[in-house]
């Protein structure tokens, strides 16, 4: 058993045994598993941290039996195991080293079945968001959760970091949307409660520990998810506001509405609105200077009642609240273009790359005093320092970008954290909103929580991975 | 420390102090604490169950430090502590021995914020559901869960059992409600994680515990909740439906219907429709024989045209469906009627006191089945057995009560409740939907729980309470 470290964190365990030796090993535990080695990584792509691939073995069960066979051996050998779904996640959750096995859900990717009365699904960890939105949109269905990397995160990745997306502040985040849940405890025991009724009160509910649990307690297999009916009648619009508050009183207005349902409203300030348009060659006449963009989408009992209610609306509302320019979608074609925008949300990492990024919910109320104190002790640390401000405005979620070439210095980069992350708790938010810790965020957790709660997380972690087999290096439990 | 036993279950832990003497040293615990003594309680009625005061001593903490002392020094005495909130709770959730501390959270009764942009509002754990909604009601908000016993059952008590109610096929059960929670765990120290925004992936979710804990794992002191806007335009209408299968179809199509929101979906099978009918005067002629009957109501952008589509959506369905009767509310009193059927569901107390009473959740689709074999097993059982069958539908939460007088010899019991909770896991359901486990439903939680589960569960009061001090004797760990 040799020790690792990854950003200075000590990893607990990891194996001594050769490269090959550990492959023949992995190879003969179960038939339904595929190994790859070093070669076989190589000509994939490791997602969105370097890093990812970094233990040079990955096993691909295809049963939740071949997974648990996999932990189970891993635990008599101190293997350590890191879990790795989509690999679209933004804070190195998934980064390995040597000496760990990398346990891909790759090959658990069943929709095993879709229940249009309950409106729910039963998934194996590694189907697509994307996939599983396909597979209901058959029955008029869709997840009740949405977020922009779709097409390649996975429902169980999408567990183990509680996931947010754009319908968060309607219908919660992912934790909201499971219902049952199957894991591999790190003993290698399966645990098994896929439970498909929203209503459970029947003992503690032992499942929400692996949601958001960032793969420290075990490892996801299958999912329940509740879905809900498609609403495909919707009018999408941009719209000038002075603030937050303004465009929260667009939200609330839009929300109480009755007949209509309110989809997406997503805030950019202007900083971002207006360097994203000069790099893409858009064109911004509509929108006053200095105001930020709010897009809303939302829909209604046809596409032309949705399109008349958001010109009406914003009409009524324009002098009210002073709004600062708005256009509303003549085409799907042109909605698209408007969430073009925000979506591509990575348009500057060419101009900076590995930019300091962070994701802090701020109650909503809170949100314009933030941007201002934060735009003020950026500049108290560098008074060239700014940040592009977008998000989920609905549910106080920003996403801040400091707009710098980095990586920063190691100190640098901590006065940057403190001056993101501090007063958020104390005003109810958080310092990672669906981002998780994972390896980036270790800080924040470290300086902003509660020694209560970093003490009853550690207990708990202790308690049910004693070994620190999962994941380990990632939450500073 | 002697112990105590209520119903076979050992009581872990309790005092030998004389009730005098307890009385004495908890009155100079804190000056914000008021205790009350046998003498003080035999005044009060004890609500759901009649040994909820058994104690005999009460503990009115007004803040969560006098909580806190209260709790702190009850450990270090090892004294067992039963949580109390507004007694509302049907399995003997709350029942309390002698040599034990009943704390109740009556004192902890401030509506402490609501934040009409944020669309939440924090509360101390012994706030009414009912003084909530009437204060959330002057910012045009509600409650996102509603339930019969508004106005009495407690916020924090709501928290310890996961209640459910009628909105929870829409918006989920309190767990999906709870932003923040405050609690004082069995230490006696303070976790505080009162969170504001519904985004939050910052490491594991600790509050989970305690939602749904059954006060095992400590109390809840104070609560942040998700609000939502007033939709005050209504209509209700009952209907005939042959079965499950037909009422999930009316339900389908009114939640896909644009423009409009099913706000309540409760069916009442066939004997319980007529046996209220005939105890209470009631006229059924519009309701086909051997049909149940389905109380739906929707909000619409008027209450015109709330009734316009449900009038309109009957006639539509009517043929398709093959429905059985169906007459649309004309008043506000009319729709008053239609719910008092529904949530007077002690009706027939007075027939059969204290019968065996069930809560369960089946996956909607299973229902008609479930429902049908459970007729023939209780029949198995006596053929003289039958159930009132009633719940909340939309989300597959039955109640059932077993006609006859009660309490069953233990092995008829047992019987019985073999009948209502067989393979009820295993279709994906719950021996307990939104009642707990508490006293009543012991059997039920050590014969129909996963090993498992109840080995993780037992794992985690271990860590969290390993004196057993909180609510002792209740979920057998």
């Amino acid at each position: 058993m040799a020790s690792n470290e990854v950003d200075g964190m000590t990893l607990a365990q990891s194996t001594t045994l050769t490269p090959l030796e550990l492959h023949r090993r992995l190879s003969e535990l179960h038939p339904e598993m595929t190994v790859l080695s070093v070669q076989d990584l190589q000509g994939r792509h490791p997602g969105e941290h370097s890093g990812n691939f970094g233990a040079g073995v990955m096993v691909q069960p295809a049963t939740v039996e071949a997974a648990a066979a996999l932990v189970g051996w891993c635990a008599e050998n101190n293997i350590a195991i890191v879990p790795q779904g989509g690999l679209t996640g933004l804070v190195g959750g998934n980064v390995s080293v040597a000496g760990e096995v990398i346990l891909s859900t790759s090959r658990l990717n069943r929709i095993l079945s879709i229940e249009p009365e309950g409106m729910t699904a039963t998934v194996e960890a590694g189907v697509t968001l994307e996939a599983l939105q396909q597979a209901a949109a058959e029955h008029g269905l869709t997840t009740s959760i949405d977020l922009g990397s779709r097409g390649t995160a996975t429902i169980g990745g999408m567990v183990s970091t509680n996931a947010g997306g754009i319908l968060a502040f309607r219908n919660g985040v992912m934790r909201h949307q499971v219902l049952g849940l199957e894991t591999v405890l790190p003993s290698g025991e399966i645990f098994s409660d896929l439970t498909r009724v929203v209503k459970v009160s029947a003992g503690p509910d032992l499942k929400q520990l692996f949601i958001g649990g960032e793969g420290a307690f075990g490892l996801v297999t299958k999912v329940v998810l509740k879905l809900e009916p498609q609403r495909p009648y919707r009018a999408t619009a941009m719209l000038g506001a002075a603030d937050a508050r303004t465009a929260l009183s667009v939200i609330r207005h839009l929300r109480t509405l009755p007949g209509v349902t309110l989809e997406a409203a997503e805030m950019m300030w202007p900083r971002y609105i207006r360097d994203h348009a000069h790099l893409k060659g858009l064109d911004l006449s509509w929108l006053e200077e200095n105001a930020s963009a709010l897009l809303v989408e939302i829909s209604a009992e046809s596409v032309d009642a949705a399109a008349a209610t958001l010109e009406d609306q914003l009409a009524e509302l324009w002098e009210p609240l002073d709004l600062k320019g708005g256009i509303v979608a003549k085409s799907l074609d042109q909605a698209r273009r408007f969430w073009d925008i925000r979506e591509d949300s990575g348009f500057y990492y060419a101009e900076i790359p590995e930019a300091a990024a962070f994701d802090v919910s701020v109650p909503p109320t809170h949100l314009d005093a933030y941007v201002a104190q934060l735009e003020s002790r950026l500049k108290a640390i560098d008074h060239a320092y700014a940040a592009y401000v977008y998000g989920h405005i609905a549910d106080g979620n920003l996403h801040l970008t400091l707009i710098k070439r980095g990586p920063l210095p190691q100190d640098e980069l901590r006065a940057v954290e403190d001056a993101v992350y501090t007063g958020i708790r104390e005003a109810g938010g958080s310092f990672s909103a669906e981002h998780g810790v994972g390896l980036e965020k270790r800080y924040g957790y470290e300086t902003f929580t509660s020694p209560a709660k970093r003490a009853l997380a550690r207990m708990l972690k202790q308690a049910l991975d004693p070994k620190g087999l999962f994941n380990p290096g990632k939450v500073p439990f």
